[in-house]
């Protein structure tokens, strides 16, 4: 038997700021963060790995929430944390306390998605296999046993969430070895950072199309002329085959965001993510209705499973745009997949940041082996930043993810880089 | 000129689990908190307090978040603070960083809400008026000019919130001196509590109707039969007149919320409140269907402006319950005011806890007095809990608020009450 005895946290940062890396019409200025989470044991075996990725300031806050979670883990016995996951998680996230902060949402939310994501990342270790894998084996039963149901029921049951994942299962063999041989499609953002200047988003699109993308994105939304000229600039270089999304980062309300969209239209934008608030799902049905065939995509900042209910109960969104720390962990991604399914509405997840990539490949991979059954128009973001102080970083070749083989989440980062970039006092801050 | 030389932080918690005060479906123990903060200034007048009501665990968490708020407060020129208290809310709310931690949700967007509500408090204290009626004073463009309109305008334009403030602007002389004449109609949920048995909800129930209450409100959502026989118990008590809110505190999913009101339904509920997750606004527009003529009321947890929006967009809610303290402060509350009165629905504001009763009852004023004129169908919770802690503690006197009279928001904890209950090392916690 043994024991979780120690909650370590970290307050990360990378100063990407200075280089407008990461920059849209919402973010000017991000510096990528980890409220970084290291879940102890007293065995001889793997530590679990799990963090929040903010912007900068407010890290450390996002850390002081995890760290108020520490009264409920350690101590607790690993084995039985691990054997009921779905307890462990409900646990969490029903306390009766720490729920006020919420209800499931924002910064206390979110410290629960990283020590969540920090079991499953034990979990996988001790397992000995990567995530995916760790999560594409468990039956169906064990799938749903995952999943809080509550305000749920009146979209999906439990019956047919089963029912989803039985007709899904005969595959998962044969899937899971594809993934392993071809792996996962990517998309990549590179290009498209607003704070690029032309020359380098034209030099950045045509590396793109040579890596062997077949899809890029365009931030938008900062001014409308800059948008045509970028997006023109782009379109001729992609040609027609080349899918374009373009990404508003909430910027707009919903008149504003349906004549934008539509001054767009002619270069053909795949999809365009995050109109407006993510909090609005009437808007969202709204601007998808009126800018169809124009598709939209959102849900990097879309605070729970309840919201992503609506949004797919309304038709208010094309693609599901999990994000691996936004909401609480694994398990409630897991909810939103199954959600997806069954509106038959494909699962786009956003990554990018520090550590998104290598975190939310497992769930894509999850989604493709064992629910949905299908890689047709799912696409995993891709950003090139901050890969190199991964412990087992994302492998994307040919315009593809390769699935990951080692143990784990892929959520662990190297012990330099923790030093480093510790703030305030790392010597990257110092 | 003077400056915000400090904000100092305070973790205040009452033992409030330990009689089931406030006990509910949902929230068993809690220990009613309050993340607190105080804006001092280098000169001789006043100082600015606000918070932010929690229930217990996590309200380190909440003190941390108001923290990071400080380098945007601390060195701020005060006149210039109060002079365009709307530039004020929109630098605090959307900072380029701190935004990705809600966004406009959980506990950043709360500890916003505590500084501008501190803000506010220093403000009326200055202009030595009472809140409510140095709101009710602003000139109709001066209201609009509080209010961020970023996502709202599908639903309520600048243009027509002025109009709307215009056609109440000749008669706000009269109904202030109304109001300090008569006060504001009050609601006690002191009886209702789920933890109390059935000879105290009765007796409380009595002395609520003795104290002048004509409406009142039981806690339900843990035990149908529970649920029908303390409803029994209150309406036997109360006759057919006096209006019985019941409160499920988010227990339900849609079909259970409907089948369960309906059992309830024959003692004439004037109200269900939080049928289900407050962010279920399609969830509310099902149930609110289904009950009529059974009425849904919500709002204590809901996050923000975009939210209350759709909650009325989609005739999901027919009371709205705003509360100081969840969303981003007094200007936020203006927004949601100015929607409600757009939609023609009535605002009923959350209190209890401690401290919502002070800090809510001008925003119920103000409402009264200059944005909805009207007090049909209006009134006020009431709770009679820790208000001695208070430097300004409502008055309620046969079933009403008394106007406020001293200067300030009456968010003013007294020093002994703050040093007592600090947590841990206050005396009460040792």
């Amino acid at each position: 038997m043994s024991q979780i005895t120690a909650l370590d946290t970290f307050d990360l940062r990378f100063p990407t700021s200075r280089m407008l890396d990461g920059s849209d019409a919402m973010n000017p200025d991000p510096d990528y963060s980890a409220a970084y989470a290291i879940l102890r044991t007293d065995d001889d075996g793997p530590d679990g790995h799990g963090f929040v990725f903010t912007i900068g300031r407010g890290n450390d806050v996002q850390v002081a929430a995890i760290e108020a979670l520490r009264p409920m883990l350690v101590g607790a016995d690993v084995e039985a944390l691990l054997a009921d996951p779905g307890e462990a998680w409900r646990r969490l996230v029903h306390d009766s306390q720490l729920r006020w902060l919420g209800p499931e949402k924002g910064v206390m939310h979110m410290a629960i998605g990283a020590v969540v994501n920090a079991l499953w990342d034990l979990a996988a270790k001790r397992a000995g296999v990567p995530l995916w894998r760790l999560l594409s084996d468990l039956s169906p039963e064990q799938i749903v046993d995952l999943v809080d149901f509550r305000y749920l029921e009146d979209a999906l049951t439990p019956a047919e969430a089963l029912e989803l994942l039985r007709a899904a299962a005969p595959g998962k063999a044969e899937r899971a070895a594809r993934l392993v041989a071809d792996g996962f499609p990517a998309y990549t953002t590179s290009p498209g950072w607003l704070g690029y200047d032309d020359a380098k988003l034209a030099r950045l699109t045509r590396e793109a199309l040579d890596a062997g993308f077949t899809q890029i994105k365009l931030k938008v939304g900062g001014d409308l002329d800059d948008d045509v000229r970028r997006l023109r600039i782009a379109r001729e270089i992609c040609g027609p085959d080349v899918r374009i999304a373009v990404d508003a980062n909430q910027r707009w309300g919903v008149d504003e965001a349906v004549r934008w969209v539509k001054e767009l239209a002619p270069f053909d934008p795949w999809w365009v993510e995050e109109p407006t608030s993510p909090d609005d799902i009437l808007g969202h049905a709204a601007i998808a209705e009126a800018i169809a065939p124009v598709r939209v995509a959102t849900g990097e900042h879309v605070a729970n499973r309840v919201m992503f209910k609506q949004l797919l109960q309304a038709r208010a969104t094309q693609f599901v745009q999990i994000d691996a720390t936004r909401v609480a962990g694994v398990n409630e991604n897991v909810a939103i997949l199954l959600l997806a399914a069954k509106f038959g509405v494909p699962v786009c997840p956003h990554a990018g940041g520090v550590g998104l990539c290598e975190a939310v490949q497992h769930l894509a991979m999850f989604d493709y082996v064992a629910v949905s059954g299908s890689t047709e128009d799912r696409i995993l973001e891709y950003v090139d930043h901050l890969h190199e102080h991964f412990a087992d970083p994302v492998r994307v070749e040919n315009g593809r993810y390769r699935a990951p083989e080692l143990p784990g989440a892929s959520t662990e980062i190297l012990v330099p880089s923790l030093v480093a970039h510790r703030y305030p006092d790392g010597s990257v801050w110092r």
